[in-house]
C-alpha cells in the first residue's frame, strides 16, 4: 500500500536528515545562482521537495531521499519529469547511492551544502509548462514572503 | 534636480508612512489572490515599490507615494508602465488624491489594508516581457526566502 502513497513518507517528511539535505541543497543552489523553492505543489498534487529556478528559466526538481526506505516506497519520483527540466536526487552523505536510477542527477548533502555527484539529463520541458509552472512559482514564493512579513495573513481568509 | 534623481526621496523611502501603505497594499493584494513582492527591482534600474503577480500572470505595479512631495519629485514615474500591464498609485489616507493623474490606479491605505479608488487602465505588456518580468520576480522572491530560511547566505559570495 504505502508505494501507492506518497505521502506520508514512512520515515517523515520533516525528517531531520531530510531537513538537514534541504538546506544543503538549498544553499548549494543559492550559492549557484538557482532559486530554489522547498516544498512546491505541482498542479498534478505531488510535491516537489525543491524546485529551483535557473537564470533563463530553467527549471530542476530536487528530489529529497533521507532513506533507502523513502526511496524505494516512492514508486512515482518518475512523475516528476513532467514538471523539469531536469531532475535531481539529493540524498545525505551516508545513502547507497548506487540504488538510485542512473538517469537522474545526484547530489549528496550535508546540512551545510551540497556536491553534485552527477548532473541530471536535459528533458527540455513545453513551452505551456515552463510558462505556467514559473508563474506558479512566483506566485508561491512572493505569497510565502507575504505570510512572514505579515504573519496575521494566516489568520484572514485567503 | 531631485525631481532627475528617482532616490533617494526626500521624505525618504522608508518612512513610517511609506511602510504602513505597503503593508496595507500587500495585504489587500494577498487577500484579493494577487502576490506583491516589494521593492523589486526591474532591469531598468529602477525599483518598482510593489510588483504583483495575478493568478494569470497579469503585473500591476504600485507606486507609494507617501507625500506630495514624494510625488512631485518624481518625474519619471510613468516608466513603470513599460513593466506592468497596470499601474497603480498608492497614497495614505491624507494624501489629496486630486493632484495624481487620472491614468493611473488608485489605491488609499494605511497598515490594516488598501481600498482600490480607482481601477488601472490595461495595457497589456508584450509576450517577452511578462516572460522575462515574471522569470525575474520567481527568482528574487525565492531568493529572498532562501536568505530568510538561511541568513548565511548573506555572508556568502553571491
Amino acid at each position: 500500500m504505502r508505494a501507492l502513497l506518497p505521502e506520508p513518507r514512512p520515515d517523515g517528511r520533516q525528517s531531520e536528515t531530510a531537513r538537514a539535505v534541504q538546506r544543503g541543497v538549498l544553499r548549494h543552489l543559492a550559492l549557484a545562482g538557482m532559486a530554489g523553492l522547498p516544498e512546491f505543489s505541482l498542479v498534478s498534487g505531488r510535491r516537489a521537495d525543491i524546485l529551483a529556478m535557473g537564470p533563463k528559466g530553467e527549471i530542476t526538481i530536487i528530489e529529497i531521499k533521507s532513506s533507502v526506505t523513502d526511496f524505494r516506497t516512492d514508486a512515482k519520483w518518475h512523475e516528476y519529469r513532467d514538471f523539469c527540466d531536469r531532475l535531481m536526487f539529493a540524498v545525505p552523505v551516508d545513502f547507497p547511492v548506487e540504488i538510485l536510477p542512473e538517469e537522474t542527477g545526484l547530489f549528496v548533502a550535508d546540512a551545510f551544502g551540497a556536491e553534485c555527484l552527477r548532473p541530471a539529463p536535459l528533458h527540455p520541458l513545453p513551452p505551456a509548462t515552463r510558462k505556467a509552472l514559473t508563474l506558479r512559482f512566483a506566485r508561491a514564493a512572493a505569497m510565502r514572503l507575504a505570510v512572514l512579513y505579515d504573519p496575521d495573513l494566516l489568520r484572514a481568509e485567503m
